[in-house]
């Protein structure tokens, strides 16, 4: 299935993008806005049950949101490409690294991209988003999988100032509002037989910045599932950035960082595509 | 107000302790369980605004929960006493540090702690956790406290080997379930006129390894609602642990962490004590 959420920001209602392409809207029908435990693997099964083509048809959408209404953690992995570990000086993790963005950067898949006052060295990183569908402490990998409700595409915007320069952990420069494109659908995970063979890009006022295949994670999906679970627990609704490739603003020579009037199109195989202006506070 | 959860892991209440001692039942009175927009500087002042010796009192509170159900974000800050620095080995910070532990860390004020399987480094940390009942973007010092809803204990439970020697950020030995005891009561901040003048202190198996005052923070409240509100959205709910004083396991000669049926005792003046058990999971 692909889910997704449409309407104005913080009116949107839950639907379904059937195999004609018409959204199907799901908040008659009894479905949860798609957060925590209304994208369970639990919720997921009772949405497959129902019959779609029953479901009034929207005719007008207009604006698709984040295909999720709040996150329960904003989870994030670093350097998981190793090209793009190469572009910004670091060495090759030999452990996945984890990271977060505050829940409020959490945005729209078109809405404008807001570069925080006093930003110098806005960035962009097309990323595989994971969403979480069930309970998941001491996993195995061989397990992992099975714990996922879906995927997604996510832009992990960055301030590599606030990020790098201003002291301690990443967090500062991943946080802002806007900062966390997500969408357009969550595509469930049926869908998405193999999370490791997406191919996923990125484009900046037209221009192909990164290209590159879920194929070159250092750590896959599995990995990092079980991984984390030994460290702490995810949640039905937990979101997990899995890291970017190469090709990231930081990574260039000259350095190119984000400027308002800027667009940023987001894709990954399967799950669709992104498009985001870029403004200043 | 003092206020808190009480009943068993999932089905706690919102209550409030009245002058007398006595749990009184907010749950009867359409108050919304604590978490969220039900800890916003509005619907704290519609509790004010209840006639509190009418509600019913709990014979027997039983358990006490965290004092608050969930949370959007739980922000932390490091290193922000400087003799805690100097015992970690770390140089004073320039501004402050974020990090973030998983919200699924939550857990209550006496509820045991679980050391994570491989745990070898299990530490403690007193903290002043500060709550916020307003929305917050770039938001001044001077105001920063008017957004405050109240403060509550946080034991900083944290894993060093995973924090530390495990690759990049500190999420990793912050996060595990039960790292985080919040509580007992959120008080609200009409009762803490100076935030920055409360005794902290914690003992382990009745030894006393912290004692000290928020006084000795480097950076204050306010100072850190206002700057972390440059990077990101605060929202109603979100907690901030607002970082430890010298005396933790990891800064002794030798080091000592913690160990299946240790007792810690966590207390800040005015806002109460906790004490949890140690276990492994």
């Amino acid at each position: 299935m692909r889910l997704l959420r449409f309407g104005p920001e913080g009116q949107e209602k839950p639907g379904l993008l059937d195999a004609d392409g018409n959204v199907r809207d799901l908040s008659g029908a009894g479905v949860p806005d798609f957060a925590g435990a209304g994208v369970s693997l639990d919720a997921l099964d009772r949405i497959r049950a129902l019959d779609i083509g029953s479901l009034p048809v929207v005719d007008a959408p207009g604006r698709i949101g984040a295909c999720l209404a709040s996150v329960p953690n904003f989870h994030c992995i670093g350097l998981n490409y190793s090209k793009h570990a190469a572009e910004t000086g670091a060495a090759e993790p030999e452990e996945p690294i984890l990271f977060s963005k505050a829940s409020t950067a959490l945005s729209g898949p078109f809405d404008k991209v807001v570069l925080p006052k006093g930003s110098k060295k806005g960035d962009w990183e097309v990323e595989l988003g994971v969403v979480i569908g069930e309970e998941c402490l001491y996993v195995s990998e061989a397990e992992a999988l099975s714990k996922v409700a879906g995927y997604c595409v996510i832009n992990d915007v960055s301030e590599r100032e606030f990020q790098i320069e201003r002291g301690g952990q990443w967090v500062k420069g991943k946080s802002a509002p806007t900062f966390g494109p997500t969408g357009p659908w969550l595509v469930t995970a049926d869908e998405v037989p193999d999370p490791q063979a997406l191919a996923c890009s990125l484009t900046l006022n037209g221009q192909v910045m990164q290209d590159s295949s879920t194929s070159d994670m250092i750590f896959g999906v599995a990995h990092i599932v079980s991984y984390m679970s030994q460290f702490m627990k995810l949640v039905p609704g937990d979101i997990i950035a899995t890291g970017t490739p190469e090709g990231v603003g930081m990574g260039m020579k000259p350095q190119r960082f984000l400027k308002a009037g800027d667009v940023m199109e987001v894709t990954i195989e399967t799950l669709g595509t992104q498009r985001q202006e870029v403004t200043a506070a």
